[in-house]
């Protein structure tokens, strides 16, 4: 925690009043030190969005689709819309600042602010990535769990937030606890009607008959930005991708699956419910290789 | 906010390390002040726990049931035991400091605390009410809204955490919003299976033919503290209460309406679903003036 580069931001959106008009976009901060109240929304609510953002020799990955996503998620929340102008100063001179490390992450939150004050929270934190090669060359194992809502809960009940990336993770989190709980090392969702969602923190890409194939986005899931890359990199080796509604027996039947996310990027899946699964490892690091060395 | 106090605790948990292992049971702190890092996972991922509890004359009142669910809540969670002699302290030297004020609050937070730190963070701030005068005379209009999950989510999938009151509540606040889109003070939740389960923050009780009866509490809704009050109040009028399934048609029956929670008390419904409703101010007036009259 101590090679953490943290920033606050001055005014996380143009829509709210800034906290220090003639501050710059952001103020260095001490990570170690305390920055927020505790009537923020942010954590007494779970009332905000987030990303994480792959950080390699410094440079943000996928940025622009990861800020993309911040602005739907915010919009999902009626949050102010972040002024991405400042977020993105903010989030380059964080990764700037970094020690030299090869893998790190960027994490950015904005929540709606202590309660009553109409002023967004703001703010930015990078840190070294720790070592993921463990996951990435010899696979996880992951149980399914059922995630409670239907596949189209997204669309009928837009309040439920399925598709937004908020601070609301205690699910998430006490999904992964379940998951360990069994011997397993991350849990894949499935809607009540049988169709496979996506991890606690990352989205399922499966390979079948040389395919590529991914679970649709409209079905109350994050539209991940790993996964979106993967299927750029597939298309320029000839391999076909899909966005399908995938079930169980989908999921029995696909020759390898991978779990994609910042930070650990391609995760083979080694074990579904404790079935021994087959894993493309040379596939994984092509992958792998692929994410690590995007220039943007 | 100015008249907020704040106390926060050295040692939530005496299942984990204390912040400051040489200090009383909390610290006063000055609640426009920062007191929490941004990498605490009640901050970044709702990761944690709360009770809101009322305040008259600087007595918190239904307290150790408040505790008994803040305990049952952090279990669900498997965040270390709240040292209840801890939070007692602090709840009670926060609502003696109180300025007099006949209705207040005190919210009671604990977190999992600073990723990889393992010791949890809480906090007891209190402050003044508002008047609830209208909510409790005029009554509220609710709207009906879906949950997404099934009645008997609690049982089969523990991991949804439902009936564990936690700080991810951005799909409460969500729900709230919508139901003010609609023109309604509050939402009520429905399951997917059509039971009738609870407000975004309060309880529903209904009056049929002279009974009062509320949601069964294994449908993965909280067991309101307020309610079980309402309850007690109703045992000692000689009216029978009873936990059930209810159906919207059951609430389509009901003689009359009320969502219970703390800081409000009972609030009539006056409509649902745009629908008006009758109320029984008579009896909602005997019913505060009880909850405002509790010694404990």
């Amino acid at each position: 925690m101590t090679d953490t580069v943290l920033a606050v931001l001055n005014q996380p959106s143009r829509d709210a009043a800034a906290h220090d008009p003639s501050a710059d976009a952001y103020t260095w901060a001490k990570p170690l030190e305390e920055h927020l109240q505790v009537q923020d929304l942010g954590a007494i609510r779970g009332d905000g969005v987030f990303e994480t953002i792959t950080v390699v020799d410094g440079r943000p990955q996928a940025l622009e689709p990861h800020l993309a996503r911040f602005v739907r998620s915010a919009a999902m929340l009626d949050l102010p819309a972040p002024d991405l102008d400042a977020w993105r100063q903010a989030i380059e001179a964080v990764c700037a600042r970094l020690d030299p490390v090869h893998e790190a992450f960027a994490k950015t939150v904005m929540t709606r602010g202590v309660e009553g004050s109409g002023r967004p929270t703001g703010w930015v934190y990078a840190a070294p990535s720790g070592d993921q090669s463990a996951a990435r060359t010899e696979g996880i194992a992951v149980v399914t769990l059922d995630r409670g809502y239907r596949h189209d809960v997204e669309r009928t009940s837009p309040w439920l937030l399925q598709g937004a990336k908020t601070l609301s993770y205690a699910v998430n989190m006490a999904a992964l606890r379940e998951a360990e709980r069994r011997g397993a090392d991350d849990a894949l969702f499935v809607s009540t009607d049988g169709y496979v969602l996506e991890g606690t923190r990352a989205n399922l890409v499966m390979s079948v008959d040389g395919r590529f194939v991914t679970p649709r986005t409209d079905i109350g899931i994050l539209a991940g930005t790993t996964q979106a890359d993967v299927f750029r990199f597939a298309e320029g080796e000839g391999i076909a991708t899909s966005y399908e509604l995938l079930t169980l027996a989908d999921l029995e039947a696909a020759d390898a699956l991978w779990l994609l996310s910042s930070v650990r990027q391609a995760a083979p899946i080694r074990s579904v419910n404790g079935v021994t699964r087959s894993m493309d490892l040379a596939m994984t690091e092509r992958i792998n290789d692929f994410l690590l060395s995007r220039e943007q």
